[in-house]
């Protein structure tokens, strides 16, 4: 492919002026506003699965790490690596893909590159996305706000996303109804922040699934998180298949989730809240913040038993964002 | 390499606060200029050549594509895509690049993102960088200032990196004390934006080298740039070089210098005052716009004929960037 093709791919599918122009840089006018950078490598294999691409991963990802950091995602700037020999029209579903998801959260692609690799230098396509979000006003999230008694909140069923990738990789026979959940979440999370309850912190849970996150959170306030394994929302046939693998949920991404903690005595109005928008819907309350033992994320099992969530030091799952 | 000892590579070559803090993104200040994106994915090969390595490039390259948008550069992020079995060794030597590359340029790399995808997945490490920078007060830049009898200034000798990345390359087997001009600009085109001096546009003959930026200026403002051979700088042993492997140096990339297009009555003062700057010695007018033929570069040789240089449609030299 030629570069005078690849920039007409993007440049129909994205448009805009900035864009159009071709310059080295957009410009974006200043705000009283502090602004987030937020920035995301996207190496999912493969590059098409149920329920998205890499495309719409790119802008939904990219969009919920700002939403997360109680920023107003405002523009987005994206990269590409091709491997030579990519089949155009590939290229044009996945440039699609971001248009549309760009254009449903409202927020305007301004500046992209594209390289070009001989075949075998890379696989199809990588993707890193850069947003911009301006601060919302009066939010005030950080994990030093979090105190015993707070709430975990999860705003769907866990392990979607990572699940339908696993699945749609080559290899992997089975036939399923699992979609991945990537959708943007910048919607769920402004209401969540302009309900006036107490929201102390958020995080959604990609790489690495929610343990992960949970154990961020218990690290990083020094705290324990108490989790109670039955209040947690996965979907049967997630369950069933990641037993299947071997695999345990609470390690497993989600790309359309986020976890929120939150005062306890506005808990419920909250999640209350929360399942009136789309991407809420099956929202719950599925544990709390406790003084000890601190940095440890435990989890009482259905069956009354209790287990330690620890971190892993690596990726039980490659590529799957 | 597990998660954490990546982590611990970057947040100790890069530290801050905001990325010790491994959050989802970075905060920075409002301001009341506005504010410009770019973006860039670096693919060279190989990763290490004389005068730099993929750490400076991608760091030199993002704040050099700010500076000439008339933008001061504030912040950077940055994403890593690694192939597993690279050595720490190398990833190392890359950050520390990065570091002081940033640390000279008083840039501070703020958020960042690491993907390991398997072996012969990526080709070693691939780096997108995106910088963020606040509008020089007072500068207005645009194609639609240029006029004909604009002078054509460039910084220095062009083709240097482009040369020294393809010398470096496996299978070359000539010896040379060719290096990479690959450098920060900003404090160059700040300098030459304070001098008061009518610089109407600018640009970085990277990728296409000095031919493509004067191609696009061309089409841009519908004129033709007409450009003296014998004034456009070229060390000797690059043109004897890019002779030999039969590419033409008007193609070729450089990374540390930038092409102006200023007032006819302002170009000689322009160009004194580059030549103070360290980064612009061998500043040069080296043509000039005329009105027609429109859209085309016209090129007089030391013999005083002319050729077109036309817009290449492919890359002449792939990964060089």
């Amino acid at each position: 492919m030629s570069r005078d093709l690849i920039e007409q791919v993007f440049v129909s599918a994205f448009g805009g002026p900035a864009l159009a122009a071709l310059d080295d840089g957009a410009w974006v006018k200043a705000s009283d506003q502090d602004f987030c950078i937020t920035t995301d490598a996207f190496v999912v294999k493969p590059l098409f699965f149920p329920g998205g691409d890499i495309g719409t991963l790119a802008v939904c990802g990219t969009v919920n790490d700002l939403a997360v950091m109680g920023a107003r995602p405002i523009a987005l700037s994206c990269s590409f690596v091709l491997e030579e020999g990519l089949k155009l029209a590939v290229l044009e579903k996945i440039a699609a893909s971001m248009a549309a998801a760009s254009k449903s959260v409202g927020v305007p692609i301004v500046a992209g590159d594209t390289k070009v690799v001989e075949k075998g230098a890379a696989d199809g396509v990588f993707i890193t996305t850069t947003g911009i979000g301006l601060r919302i006003a009066d939010v005030d999230l950080g994990l030093e706000r979090i105190a015993p008694g707070d709430k975990v909140i999860i705003t769907g069923t866990i392990a979607d996303h990572g699940t339908a990738v696993l699945l749609a990789r080559e290899g992997f026979q089975i036939s399923s109804q699992i979609a991945s959940d990537c959708a943007p979440i910048h919607s769920l999370v402004e209401k969540a922040l302009a309900s006036g309850a107490g929201v102390k912190f958020m995080r959604d849970p990609t790489r690495g699934g929610l343990a992960t996150v949970l154990n961020e959170v218990a690290s990083g306030c020094r705290m324990c998180i108490s989790i109670e394994e039955a209040r947690v929302p996965i979907r049967n046939d997630v369950s069933a298949a990641l037993e299947l693998l071997g695999l345990d949920p609470f390690y497993v991404a989600s790309e359309g989730r986020c976890v929120i903690i939150a005062a306890a005595s506005d808990a419920d109005r909250l999640v209350a809240t929360l399942r009136q928008d789309d991407q809420g819907r099956q929202s719950a309350v599925i544990g709390r913040v406790e003084k000890s033992p601190a940095t440890m994320v435990s989890l009482e099992s259905s069956v009354g038993g209790r287990r330690i969530l620890p971190m892993l030091a690596a990726d039980q799952l490659p590529r799957i964002c």
